[in-house]
């Protein structure tokens, strides 16, 4: 079988997400799951209506827990390398939909010592630093700070590391090595580093004191922390948590999804609304060579970073998607007016967001994990 | 050359030392250095005086930095895999003489996580109460614990990382797993842990905010550990820790050094005095298979387990040493009567401890580092 290039480092944009489900053994989303997602939230986000989110670990079996009233949380997080792009932040919308429709206590971790490690010429101050940015990107999404929870990993290390020690000694360096790729040049940080990664999804059974249920959402690309997280929780007495995949919004160059390493294919949170409707109109799509060809042959929404930003974060109505979508098939819709009409609501997002975001600077600590939990206690495994 | 088995989870007893400075490539201690000392203590230890503490790394240049007025400290550990032997508390007691002769604070590592993740039947809740009754040992020794500050690992993490993440990035897993001879089914615990020992000889200079110039007397056996740790040290930032080695105490068996894997060749600071007494006399010797033998041929106080507890730890008088050497190598002493003058000895000895190693529970909190100071600030290398 061929390789599929997505790991948590490195991801193609359009991949062929079926096969990637076959890859990583996770499982489509179905009819089923979005039901009964549907009757305990009333009515379903477009990222759900639209498959964004679209594979998934034991959703159906948290859903049925949630309802059967045991304790649940939701568990997600950001690599801290740089300011925060609309890629990273879709799934962060949908967990505040989930956080708000279901009631459930969101943790999130700031990876900020990973990042370090990842990345040769980056200081952990700054990575630090980073941490703290991204943090008003959550704030300003509308969390609330009561059922919301950041941890810093270098700060907050004094809470996962009674439960990492348990979740390292059942990982043995070759189980790393095949599962992200590792080689003797790696640094012992990376190596070590999922262990942290997978220590926050049996955080919760520990602050509450409870088994509970914890659902990661979040882009397929992290899904190998959770394989050995599943892999090992009932050795260790935690339930397996649940997952649910979403896929990789594309950046606005011709491949890759949304990434830092090419800043000017990404749309940040920070960037100026013009310079992000500059990007815009700037951006790669679908289309053809010529106004004529476009007009003729039409153009390709299912391969163009444009369209997905309609359809990942841009465009609420179904049917007008559904519209623009067959306009561009036909040809009818040039790439030119497609993309004029995406810079503005992509301009006017950035300028109410930013303000939140600024605003954010006053109550991030209000956020912040630590002072709200007592730490884990050193305990059996 | 052939394989000197010294690792820090294994090591023979009866090694040939010099050979092992050659591999480790440390330096043996000499009259220079051992001049050097004197002239700031006014006298010698013994163990220094019998070159038990035998060969260094960078020791003239701490001594000479000491006297120079820069700020110095001393760092030691142990592994709490179970209850403290006389074994782990020979350099101790060669460490409280310094702190008392140079007015030196001493940071003690407690690395309750790496004998967690090393023994697959211990729980860390285990090696972490095993941290607690093995400072009390160390308290039983007179330390002043205004100068003295315990690390517990799985409870005091928040001080080691922002300093172990930097000290993790500067290590490969191939020079982890050269040096401690890690395989792939090794678990990612230990593989990362060294970055832990390592960091906590970068700690001083972060907690005083200062350039600390930092001593560890401690086993041969954790020299691998500092050659790293001297290796990356400037690159961070931080001056090199200086080393003194000591030798190994023997187990009271044939072969091996005094081990807890053998625990009826090794007396425990909790062994009730008469069942260490047992254990004095059924003590391996390096004596002859008769009595007639022993008084014709002489015994081996070279080779012998007892003649080494009274040379290393229990008789203080250079004469009266020297005087049971030559009874043993000319016959005129038999190991019968030998033990049974080292038996109370050891008793004694323990039954004192005893009392002041009970008194120490109520004052082991004074000894904890948390508290103490300030947490280091995640920070530029």
């Amino acid at each position: 079988m061929e390789e599929v290039r997505v790991t948590p480092w490195e991801a193609e944009a359009f991949v062929d997400y079926d096969r990637l489900i076959k890859v990583f053994g996770a499982k489509p989303l179905t009819e089923r799951e979005v039901s009964a997602l549907k009757s305990l939230t009333g009515e379903l986000h477009p990222m759900v209506r639209r498959y964004v989110f679209y594979s998934h670990r034991d959703f159906d079996i948290y859903l049925e827990r949630l309802r059967s009233g045991a304790r649940c949380a939701l568990y997600t997080g950001r690599g801290p390398s740089g300011y925060t792009h609309l890629g990273h932040i879709l799934p962060w919308i949908f967990t505040k939909w989930l956080q708000d429709r279901l009631g459930l206590e969101l943790f999130f971790q700031m990876t900020d010592d990973e990042k370090f490690w990842h990345d040769e010429r980056l200081e952990l101050s700054e990575s630090n630093a980073y941490a703290y940015e991204n943090s008003l990107d959550l704030i300003a999404l509308g969390f609330d700070y009561r059922k919301t929870h950041i941890i810093v990993d270098s700060e907050d290390i004094g809470y996962l590391y009674p439960i990492a020690t348990r979740v390292a000694k059942k990982i043995t360096y070759s189980v790393q090595r095949a599962t992200f790729g590792f080689t003797d040049s790696t640094n012992v940080g990376l190596v070590f580093y999922p262990v942290l990664q997978i220590a926050v999804s049996f955080l919760p059974t520990e602050l509450y004191d409870e088994p509970t249920e914890v659902l990661i959402p979040a882009g397929i690309d992290q899904d190998p922390y959770w394989r050995i997280a599943r892999d090992i929780a009932p050795s260790l007495g935690y339930p397996k948590p649940a997952q649910i995949h979403n896929k990789l919004l594309p950046g606005l160059g011709p491949e890759g999804k949304m990434s830092s390493s090419k800043p000017e294919t990404a749309i940040y949170t920070t960037d100026p609304p013009e310079v992000a409707s500059q990007k815009v109109m700037r951006a790669f799509t679908g289309g053809q060579p010529t106004v004529e060809l476009q007009r003729r042959l039409g153009g390709n929404p299912d391969r163009c970073s444009v369209y997905k930003m309609y359809e990942m974060l841009f465009e609420e109505d179904d049917e007008k998607l559904r519209e623009r979508y067959w306009s561009c098939r036909t040809g009818a819709l040039l790439c030119g007016e497609c993309k004029a009409q995406l810079a503005p609501r992509v301009a006017t997002f950035l300028q109410d967001f930013q303000k939140r975001r600024e605003r954010a600077r006053d109550v991030v600590d209000r956020y912040l994990l630590r002072g709200k939990f007592e730490k884990p206690r050193v305990r059996k495994s």
